[in-house]
């Protein structure tokens, strides 16, 4: 175990904020809240100082992967509110919310795990948890945050309040040689019923662990398929599947009958990769799913393939312009939104989820790393890392509404994520 | 029209707010933060003080159906927080709230409309838009409030932030006699697209209101069916399906597919009412949706009954204990629970998404009147209206967790409602 709380700097952008804050309260005609927002700014000497009248179901963050910060951001009003540094390495970073959406759990690359106040824009705590990690999830109870590693491999589960150290699970197998090993971990996410799962990417195993009890009850599913990469889970948490990348097909478990163990779907999934460089292998949380239909992003294919959920068979092939990375459902279901891998990656298309055709192409700018629609779906924020700025388009006429700075800008996350399950 | 602009009272739970915002600060440590806080609650001399560190996601309201008041709760940490009065008559009230969390919407049965600061714990604005009203809805984009009206009948929308007066449609129609009249309007919702979509008790007539021009394109479809009392529309906004009085059946509008006109499905419904008094006829909006399946209250009967939303067919009967008045889907669909109508309203059975079975009959207490699950499912909060008291109960082991007061509690309602279509 290698803890440090480290305190990090936070840099305000204090003086957008407060005109805001003062433009806001003056428009709305509150003498009052104009007189203590203005005074609440003058006096931001630290970055700890409050802010008055904060409500926080329309704000993000925006992860900066060069400068190891997160910028905040306000949806309703397409402005950037803030910036926290001393992240560190955010190359591969994603983000949960405390169910209340004050904090932002950030996951770095480098196996440092930040809890960000998003209301006092400042690091709260920060832990280094290990050597190198690859995502996390927060428990349905919101209490628990877990973390998956892959160096030096395992699950670690943190007190969402505190971030002591709560459980470690080293995930060891046995390979084939009889030795026991501490396998990287791929794929962790939520559950209802206060479980995390997660795959074993070197021990081709399924881990289910309930947090019921304490520690936990884990159930092992295992030879799940070679070298599972990635996963998700179905909106209503019913279903984990986890993409194999040492073989074709599928790895899937319906968490409501786990006695069933884990069966392979869509079998041909992934194959063919080998007919085409693969730039990037897809983000599978980014799945669609829209009627019965689920859109998947194609391994190495300038394709998405739909299929049936109910009876896990492929239903189709849409050609699209490059190799996707995340392929994703408009909140109501009506369109899906793909971006693509390099060389293709300065293009989005929109998908019509009923006709399977392609209805629009977009060209947002260098290297479209990620989309974050607004929770209601009028709006989507696009982040363009190499032209450092973040697009939001308006999803109904398609034009571009706001242009924002952000420095080489990747994951964006609105606080909405805090009350869904499998993020 | 008839408008009025009344500033009302609002009522703080100051000792208890100011206690607990200590507490909270005080156990994490935030020293500056303690000072701040306990700073402004001191200073607490009139409603409109701001309060400093709000987050907004794990907050909701409870309606106090005799009081004309609103009780604020935190569903982290299952406790009051504070009540605002003077909201006028609650008696079939309902509540949105602002895209930021930090305003509900309350539509009064007597034309009220009136804006609550949750964050502030006072009333920000407040007309009477009507003599009597029942239900409202807040546009996808967030700026547009509707209220749907039986006196003088139609709809008026007002700008979200300033109340004002945005369009008045009073829903006229031509009656059997020929003449012109204005109906009183049910089963109004927002659907996607900033449109809102309800129906004409007196017209039989569905209108779809689309606002993305002003004034708004209005389609009206005639002859839907005698009577639309209640409607609903699916959780992804597709979907409208109005419950008729006057006749058997269900209209169904596919807003995917305007131009196939309103279908009539399930035309079984509602038969059979006259075997039983009908106590209570059953909320529309509480539809449960559980993978293909539909569960739906019958009118009338001891039953809860189920369809296939792909081909709109009844599948099956559900016996219960009583008339249902509100089936509601666990958020993560594997439990759908149910209360009923008097005489048997001391009762919840949850049922088995799966195998339909009554998994656990409770027995809360006298006049349940709603439920409300926090958004990832663990708990959900339970209105005792003739015992003064709301229930949390652990929806996994069905044990109570708090017991909390309230003057004849009706709806509750959570602030992640801001980020659905349709509520």
């Amino acid at each position: 175990m290698n803890m440090h709380d480290q305190s990090g700097s936070a840099k305000l952008l204090r003086t957008a904020r407060c005109a805001s804050i003062a433009k806001h309260a003056g428009r709305r005609a509150f003498a009052l809240a104009a007189a203590l927002s203005l005074s609440a700014c003058s006096a931001l000497t630290t970055p700890s100082a409050p802010t008055a009248f904060m409500a926080t179901g329309d704000l993000g963050t925006i992860i900066e992967r060069a400068d190891g910060s997160v910028t905040l951001i306000n949806n309703t009003r397409n402005e950037i509110i803030g910036r926290v540094t001393g992240l560190g390495d955010l190359s591969h970073a994603s983000i949960v919310y405390s169910r209340d959406e004050r904090f932002a759990y950030v996951f770095g690359r480098d196996g440092g795990l930040t809890k960000v106040d998003i209301v006092n824009q400042r690091i709260d705590k920060r832990v280094m948890q290990s050597g190198n990690s690859i995502g996390g999830a927060i428990s349905q109870d919101g209490k628990l945050i877990a973390v998956s590693n892959y160096t030096p491999g395992g699950v670690k589960v943190f007190d969402a309040d505190t971030l002591a150290l709560v459980t470690d699970i080293p995930a060891r197998y046995v390979n084939d040689l009889g030795e026991e090993k501490q396998s990287k971990v791929v794929g962790l996410v939520d559950a209802p019923g206060q479980r995390f799962v997660f795959s074993l990417f070197d021990g081709n195993e399924i881990w289910e662990a309930d947090f019921n009890q304490s520690p936990p009850a884990i159930t092992r599913f295992k030879n799940i398929g070679k070298q599972p990469y990635d996963a998700l889970i179905s909106p209503d948490g019913r279903y984990y599947i986890a993409g194999l990348f040492g073989e074709d097909g599928l790895a899937m478990l319906d968490l409501w009958h786990p006695e069933k163990g884990v069966l392979r779907i869509l079998p041909d999934y992934g194959k063919g990769e080998q007919k085409l460089p693969v730039y990037k292998m897809p983000h599978l949380e980014g799945w669609a799913v829209a009627g019965k239909h689920a859109f998947v992003p194609a391994v190495g294919q300038h394709e998405v393939l739909t299929f049936n959920m109910e009876t896990w068979e492929a239903t189709g092939k849409i050609p699209v312009h490059g190799q996707p990375v995340f392929v994703m459902s408009r909140p109501d279901g009506r369109e899906i939104w793909v971006n693509f891998a390099f060389p293709n990656n300065d293009t989005i298309q929109v998908l019509d989820a009923e006709t399977l055709q392609i209805k629009k192409t977009l060209k947002p700018g260098k290297a479209v790393l990620h989309m974050e629609f607004t929770p209601r779906g009028e709006h989507v924020w696009v982040s363009v890392r190499d032209d450092d700025k973040v697009k939001v388009y308006d999803t109904r006429t398609y034009e571009v509404l706001a242009e924002l700075p952000a420095q080489k800008p990747s994951g964006i996350f609105f606080t909405h994520r805090a009350h869904q399950t499998g993020l």
